[in-house]
């Protein structure tokens, strides 16, 4: 373990190497560590400078400022935090919209950069007309209006929704020189309320023979996917708001199926229609868009769960670090199968490795915000997290991943399409430019 | 305890009087509260209704939808909700935006109706010219910029931030007739991410002279508010993130203060300077605008904490009830003393009460939803709820809390203004119509 002496003369233990600090020592001793850490780059740690002069008057300090609207927005001055759109011209494809998780904090998604996937653009649902029914081996079908909906017992509870298709471009034999938000952006997290799908169907009942039900979308595609009928008494959520608020339009308004650690397109939007069934239906979003292929050419009929994974969101691709000094590492780590256990960190490629702090309270299927101070020493430093769920699940390294599952043999667009569920270990390179590359370590 | 018989034959029991289902009752046995609670008004509890012809395809079925944007807005069909707005002219005096609980669910406040209360309109402000000043008695002063203040340890929690003058209209000696928007809407809640003001300090140092620092706003008002140190050293966090992403220009933008638990004006916005003294500044609001007067005619100097209060959301009055059967009674309940204990609920003015559900987590300083299924027999109802926190406080009743701190003399808009720290019990009085009136039970 390396050691520092601060002003004090006490020792400040590392507990990993290149400059990883024990989130404890920070505590009740922060001057010492300014003294510690803050060699050359002025009096404090983060490099906050002496007050010199004395405050300035900038103009929004000697003017009354602007009126206060119905439905407040972000400042002018945010306004290159967005998503990315693959589909920006609106041609009549899909389109999709990554979140920018490089430059948002916390665990919660803000509702106007959740992403989203639409397969048909965005339906303008007048929620008085919408109609959700219960059919097929019930003993009596019901049809749902939003306002009878909202009279059953509802549920809140934190979820992450992602894509099978999300951390992709990391297939490729080569590190793409992406954003955190191109790697990992079809994910996000969001406090959803509804009404459990088992309250509903204790109304239709179910017939015995059920084993599986049908979830279709009232949009143009009318996407339908095949989920148990376990999962529907376990818990899934017919959710009908977003962070307090009525879902985004994009994210399935007037309501949409919530299965917790289950593939995005599963938690199908814009939910019509919940038929009960004997047997899957097969249709094309699950034999054939999202089913993985394997290396041997074989195809997974069906992959529900998004497995453990975590990500560094700071420093990652796109941030430039100040100069030496000291900095937190942030990230996010998420499991289909349960509550995140711990994610540990690594500065120096994985030779050594420190238990981040999580923030509480940590959720089942939700995001955990992973922390941990950082020395960065000016030299070159390679950062990783990795998971562990209390599942007893691990998130796999790189080189464990591509034996099980293999690389990319073709260029994207088509990455997403035939390689999905990719959840390994993503790797930062810090140069002593302060740049930030992403490498395979 | 009234009984049912359900399909089954098997009793179903109520917790208290005028239809207070225990919530329990609900679980595994849907069907048989649809049987005992359906009677006259079709299969469903909650008057869904039976399948009868084919699905229809709306417009939206059948066409292309609308395109992605990068930060995407709620639908159109959301436009009537809205913070309601007590300057909507912008003249030059402070402006009041209230949050439509009736309209919202969760625990989570979304961001465009966070409540906001400005003195001078809301700064414009330029987040790379904006500095943080910790000064005054302190080892040494230091100016943080935002990208400095980033590079420090963070922490997220939720919490409420309430205005002191929160729930005055019931001040009055009549119930108003007003929504759960105008009565309690100056509370919101978010999830709040930034470094503790600890952190901070464990940089600057503190003088052992130090017993009080005073918060400034950098807007035009300069808003100032002084603290005792020791909340300082407890849980006071600069914000900069606001359920994720920046907070919203009248939460404070870039940062804010935030003091959980303490009365809105104190978790000083858009601030500049905090400043270390022996002695408490008081500034104008503190000694005059934020000083609660008592019947006695004498005043509170300091009245900080938000006490344990709780209303229900749903039904509340401008919901209208469609007739009788089952519904769910839902609400908010908070405390700036720690997390909440329990809420009872009761249909019948305070005869009698059952337990609500509190949806988990159940988080120190943050709005705990709470629930509770009840059969409406169509006849007249009182409707209360009333909260307790694990620091043993208790929501008064209105005769106890109007015992201590009296009614109005004067009629609004003086009311918020000499009369705040509202906590009491509030009362819906449901007519056999199913209009929803405010009333004192």
């Amino acid at each position: 373990m390396s050691k520092h002496r601060d002003m004090r003369g006490q020792a400040l233990e590392a507990t990993a190497g290149n400059g990883l600090i024990d989130r404890r020592a920070l505590l009740g001793r922060g001057i010492a560590l300014a003294g510690a850490m803050g060699a050359g780059i002025g009096p404090a740690a983060a490099g906050a400078e002496p007050l010199a002069q004395p405050l300035a008057d900038p103009p929004w300090s000697l003017e009354f400022g602007d009126r206060t609207p119905p439905y407040q927005m972000r400042s002018k001055f945010e306004a290159k935090v967005v998503r990315t759109l693959s589909n920006p011209k609106h041609e009549m494809r899909n389109s999709h919209a990554r979140t920018p998780h490089h430059q948002l904090e916390g665990t919660t998604t803000p509702n106007g950069l959740h992403f989203t996937i639409n397969h048909g653009g965005i339906p303008d649902i007048d929620p008085d007309q919408h109609r959700l029914v219960i059919h097929g081996l019930v003993k009596r079908p019901l049809e749902f209006t939003l306002e009878t909906l909202s009279r059953y017992p509802m549920v809140s509870r934190a979820a992450f929704v992602e894509c099978g298709g999300n951390s992709a471009p990391m297939f490729s034999p080569e590190p793409l020189q992406e954003t955190v938000q191109a790697l990992h952006g079809l994910a996000s997290c969001a406090e959803w309320t509804g009404v459990k799908l088992s309250t509903l169907l204790e109304e239709t009942g179910i017939d015995p023979r059920a084993t599986w039900f049908i979830a279709e979308g009232a949009d143009s595609p009318h996407l339908s996917r095949s989920v148990p009928i376990k999962k529907a008494l376990d818990d899934a959520m017919i959710a009908l708001y977003q962070n307090g608020e009525r879902l985004m339009p994009g994210n399935g308004y007037p309501m949409r199926l919530l299965l917790p650690g289950y593939e995005g397109n599963m938690n199908v939007k814009f939910l019509r229609r919940i038929k009960l069934v004997e047997q899957p239906a097969l249709s094309m979003y699950e034999a054939r868009t999202y089913s993985p292929i394997l290396p041997s050419g074989k195809a997974y009929r069906f992959y529900f769960l998004q497995e453990v994974k975590s990500f560094i969101t700071y420093p990652s691709h796109g941030h430039a670090l100040k100069g030496p000094g000291l900095y937190e590492i942030s990230g996010i780590a998420y499991s289909g199968t349960g509550p995140i256990e711990k994610v540990m960190v690594s500065a120096d490629g994985g030779q050594s490795w420190a238990q981040a702090a999580l923030q509480e309270p940590v959720l089942s299927k939700a995001f955990t915000r992973f922390r941990l101070p950082w020395r960065w020493n000016g030299g070159p430093a390679t950062l990783l997290s990795r998971a562990w769920d209390q599942s007893g699940n691990v998130q796999p390294t790189r080189a464990e991943f591509v034996a099980a599952r293999g690389e990319l043999t073709k260029p994207p667009p088509v990455l997403g399409f035939l390689n999905q569920h990719y959840n390994s270990i993503t790797s930062w390179g810090v140069a002593t430019n302060g740049e930030v590359k992403h490498v395979y370590a």
